[in-house]
């Protein structure tokens, strides 16, 4: 699996609303009602990286989800990050 | 309740193992089998973290999870951080 050029990583973007792609990285802060919420909102995100075995870095501040896809076998985006997004937003 | 005095820093600090103190932070990497028992990890610590109303920071990096503690409501370090700390060393 190829990184993304730019203008495919432009052309995923339009399909994924929310996320940034700075870096060589995808990401996404998602705000929940409290720590419990983000916590239940991180074992639904763990069981699509699962599923995909493809595994956003995830960051955890109280209420705050902050996850970070990026392909490191290949240093950088990838189609995976930008299947794995989606599938969140679908939760978020 | 007040933050820790830099000599009470060091004396909890000699009871709380494998947790440093840096900048008003207690943290910790731990590193378990793999994502999914990271995530099964940090559940347990959600556990006491709401026992305690007392939340860290958590950082997932597939089998790497690193726990920063802080009280912010005191602006630092408090004997809080250290009991958390310490009831999360039972679990690692």
């Amino acid at each position: 699996m190829a990184t993304l050029t730019q203008e495919q990583v432009v052309t995923e973007l339009a399909r994924t609303p929310d996320w940034l792609a700075d870096d060589g990285q995808l990401t996404r802060t998602v705000t929940r009602k409290d720590f419990r919420d983000a916590l239940l909102f991180v074992n639904a995100v763990g069981f699509l990286a699962e599923r995909a075995n493809h595994h956003p870095d995830i960051v955890i501040a109280w209420n705050k989800v902050t996850l970070i896809l990026s392909t490191h076998s290949e240093g950088g985006l990838t189609s995976k990050d930008f299947a794995l997004a989606r599938q969140v937003s679908e939760l978020a």
